[in-house]
């Protein structure tokens, strides 16, 4: 039994968490593990859109602050440790974003913390029905800053507000209202709920949907003008692209492009 | 018949694409047509607020995909003409913004890719029920980059990032949920409506309406302190307005304003 | 009677302004009692969060107009003066976002310019029944720039153009769903909803929450990299205090933590 399991299918890679006994936690060996696979994933041209779940009862409940606790023991105080551990998880999270290939978290049950992080993190997520999400760092005293990073970007300021300072769970109708998921489906669904946009992605010409994710978020921290330029550069390489001459001629002739590459 | 109709009644200029046997499409015609009255209109002080509709059974289904294609034939397969086309068109989208009237779009049928970019570009939109809105360029191999520039400003990350990679269209009670439009009303209505949220924008003091729209997209591409710093020199010269201090003054007083310029 | 009052309650500040009969209007007067009530809490230890309520009818209908037509008689015609109003009353906004404590709006009645602003500029609101909020100052030829900075950084695009240009009020309902508000509970509620709120805030702990928000607002000014630098910084000191070592040491223990400073 491997920390991060990989099934891959039909150019759909699944990546699922499998620590279920400490609900999956973000311990330096799960954040090792994430970030091979990413590594792996970033030369990956076979794989064209990433699945992320989790085993057992919850999708991911943050930190594993046993481990974190042990780092204490450092003649710093755990300083040096916690420092490079939150570089490490954000690498993770950051990785998510630089990967070519969109990234669809399927959380079910409890998604807390980095947990909730890791949600915000991944381009799309579909949700079970009763998963709760929370940012509940500071009950316990740590607030949840890193993972406010990737929530604020996904929810309204003042509903991310909240959750931070409250610790209080939200609910998939919540989520999906305020941006954090894209929909939630029954437990039982999720599982293909989640193929199936997978399968719809990976339908699509790949050198599109690279140009096109990288895209997204550059341009997102641009102003406007900047934006227009750059992602003017970004359609005039993805037009030169031979597969897309062949997607636009086939349209305008009413028939299935036969793309080389995919 | 030309390209890019334009009527003006009362201040409200009404611009209608229109080449509904091409789904209006934003041909590099059409994209001079725009701009041109785009040119015109910011010089013209007598129009007060502009309104954007289609001609036929779809508002604007994108850029012209005959006339793109014919570009490949170039010794350099395109590629001056495209980076040029991307230029130009957000040159039309960019020239919305900074228009000091604000503009309104008023889809119906069908709104996708540059068309769906066209909206998002305007200051406000209200749909006829049953429009359908995408960035569909995916599907046949081009990813909508320039419209995402848009569309990300207008509607969260997570559902922006679905629209782009798969394609789907939304409908109007979602456009207006996420907020790409501001509301949807009976198509039968459109007109009258357009028309009712122009008049009453159309009756505000001009100036006021041309200082704040100019800084509402300035201001929002700045960090908080330097936002407060240039929007309160915009409010110093709205306030030294003789025509706001008529407005102040009648509003004190309980009267209407006798506004000198409007 | 003052104008800004303050009551202290197990940690809990609650200001309340206090001109009713010019519906709270933030005049030179206001301004100084909020920025001085400001500048106390800053260095306050001993409050940890703050509640901000409006007395009689209305939470605060905006800028003292009487006052600021007054300005005019100088000999610049009140440039000197206006430039200074809004430098003092955007000192105030920021103020808020400046503050170690989280800050809780409460309004009702009416929240109008400024005052829409003030609601936009504190942390979290909870507004009674019936409450309606706008940006009207485009009714008399003043368009609300300044309040806009801070309602635009709550709500999405075009549902804030629609408002500042319409000069429209929208109602609680509204409200909450574009994320001004974070809900609304009956006028009666008001009172124990919101220190209900604050009493859970207040239950964390201080370091924490000082930490969590200065950061909230400062990482969502940057791009992803630096915010995640910037917060993993953040987490080490949060880390590093002895409060959180015993708040996560007792939740791993299963038993309330023993917190020193609170």
């Amino acid at each position: 039994m491997t920390l991060l399991e990989r099934h891959d299918t039909d150019g759909i890679a699944r990546l699922t968490l499998n620590a279920p006994d400490r609900l999956n936690a973000l311990s330096d060996a799960m954040l090792a593990a994430l970030s091979a696979e990413i590594a792996a994933l970033r030369e990956d041209r076979e794989t064209r859109v990433v699945l992320l779940s989790g085993a057992g009862r919850a999708f991911c409940a943050g930190h594993d602050l046993k481990e974190m606790q042990a780092g204490r023991q450092a003649e710093d105080a755990g300083a040096a440790y916690f420092a490079d551990l939150f570089t490490r998880c954000a690498a993770v999270m950051t990785g998510l974003r630089d990967l070519p290939q969109p990234v669809i978290a399927l959380p079910h049950g409890i998604a807390t913390a980095a947990g909730c992080q890791l949600i915000a993190s991944c381009d799309m997520a579909i949700a079970a029905e009763g998963t709760r999400f929370g940012v509940n760092g500071v009950n316990i005293g740590l607030f949840c800053s890193t993972p406010m990073v990737a929530l604020s970007r996904n929810i309204p300021r003042k509903q991310a507000f909240e959750m931070l300072t409250t610790g209080e769970m939200i609910d998939c109708a919540r989520a999906a209202e305020l941006g954090l998921i894209n929909r939630a489906v029954p437990h039982e669904a999720l599982e293909e709920e989640g193929l199936a946009l997978a399968r719809k992605v990976a339908a699509k010409l790949s050198t599109a949907i690279r140009i096109g994710k990288s895209a997204f978020y550059r341009q997102m921290e641009m102003d406007l003008d900047s934006a227009y330029a750059f992602t003017g550069a970004a359609m005039v390489e993805n037009m030169l692209d031979g597969d897309t001459n062949e997607g636009i001629q086939a349209f305008l002739e009413k028939r299935s492009p036969g793309w080389a590459r995919d």
